[in-house]
């Protein structure tokens, strides 16, 4: 039975690992090793310069689980340095509380734990839940598939340096559409700088706005989504760009 | 005359970012926007669940910088969103102490500073320089590399989504053999888990181990610098595997 190692960036309490957790465990075996806070925006982190705590902790199903103070890249070096007693066949992170899609990914905790999977050459995933409103997500439809594309994974493997990574649109199961694998699409982010002083007259700075939007071009993961599309996008951790390698060849540089 | 913007990962005050100032006071004028502190392995982090301070501060050579709370890449942003008064033309981030080869891109704070530039639309380097042994490094031959690197881009721009990666060999400049334009190399981590107890018996762990080896191939930036070379890699911030989406295609996921 293989042994599915689970973490998210939304923390250890959040109910898009439970959820994803309660899918993958008619895959194999899942141990939990997630963040004991959220960690949204964290990146690709490697925490060196202080110590992690990693507690056992009980989730909302009865489960025992790991929580650490590291990010969710900390939670898979943790975990795969040593903590869990053997090593996973898969990682995968999520299920994330927004969308991950285009240079969202460089930013994304949630692809972060899966790259982190990477550099240890385990094959991983990250599963996002687009959530519109305010309405409570409903986890279900894109845990079951997760589950599914983790068995794939798992009979196929994934070549060096590539992890999946997986969006779906707000949708009952009924209203998806299918699956698209896709290329990343061209965020639009809509920061905004927001100065306040605080209570002793010092500036201090928010960065606001609203959440990113994008084009919805065909064959993108934004637009697999916006079509009612659940997205898998292959993501190669060699972002190497050689068809430019040639042009700066020429600009002469000594 | 053009404006550049410089940030760095290993603080405002740090010996590599005021050797980059100083050589690229010699191609625009400079701005210098960077963290208050330390955020080596910081990643491409976007801080949206807490404010920034920003503040003037004078550099070693009585020049006048910004400070701020934030990681390299929130230091772009808060400049790009409306803290600097005018857009720049270029954003250099560096020059690290020690390199960022391979997948230490995706963990590198110098490299997302020049992330977050792309996200923008600016073209942006990220200089690196290897440091062995205790040594005190000296930046000038590769400040002197990057300002001529500065105005090769400047002049020709850099496609959507690119940024230079540039890292040097720690040798005096007559022992530099010249520039490679390189593919990103195959890192070896080295990490190991470091488990100890605090002081009331509970445990905590640090990433311990040592610093990462790799592959010294032929073409790659980890090759170039192990034969003298300076390395250039154009990195695409799009992480698209497009080879591997035919793949997924075949796999019949609905």
């Amino acid at each position: 039975m293989p042994t599915i190692l689970i973490t998210n960036d939304d923390g250890v309490y959040a109910p898009g690992l439970l959820a994803l957790k309660q899918a993958m465990a008619s895959v194999g075996e899942v141990i939990v090793f997630a963040p004991d806070h959220n960690w949204s925006g964290a990146g690709h982190t490697k925490t060196l310069h202080k110590p992690l705590r990693a507690d056992k902790v009980t989730l909302a199903d009865g489960s025992e689980a790991y929580a650490t103070s590291g990010a969710p890249s900390d939670c898979v070096a943790l975990a795969l340095l040593g903590l869990v007693p053997r090593r996973p066949d898969l990682v995968v992170s999520g299920i994330n509380q927004g969308p991950n899609l285009g240079q969202d990914v460089t930013y994304s905790g949630t692809v972060a734990g899966a790259m982190e999977a990477v550099v240890f050459g385990i094959p991983a995933i990250a599963v996002s839940l687009d959530i519109k409103d305010a309405q409570p997500p409903d986890f279900g439809p894109i845990a079951r598939f997760a589950a599914r594309l983790a068995t794939e994974v798992l009979q196929r493997g994934l070549p060096p340096n590539v992890l999946l990574n997986v969006n779906a649109p707000p949708l009952p199961e009924e209203q998806l559409r299918g699956v698209q694998v896709t290329r990343l699409g061209r965020r639009v982010y809509r920061d905004v700088l927001v100065a306040r002083d605080d209570p002793r007259g010092r500036p201090y700075y928010w960065i606001g706005g609203d959440p990113p939007t994008g084009h919805e071009e065909a064959g993108t993961d934004i637009g697999a989504l916006a079509q009612g599309y659940i997205s898998v996008t292959p993501l190669n951790m060699d972002m190497t760009d050689c068809a430019f390698m040639a042009q700066v060849a020429t600009w002469g540089l000594r």
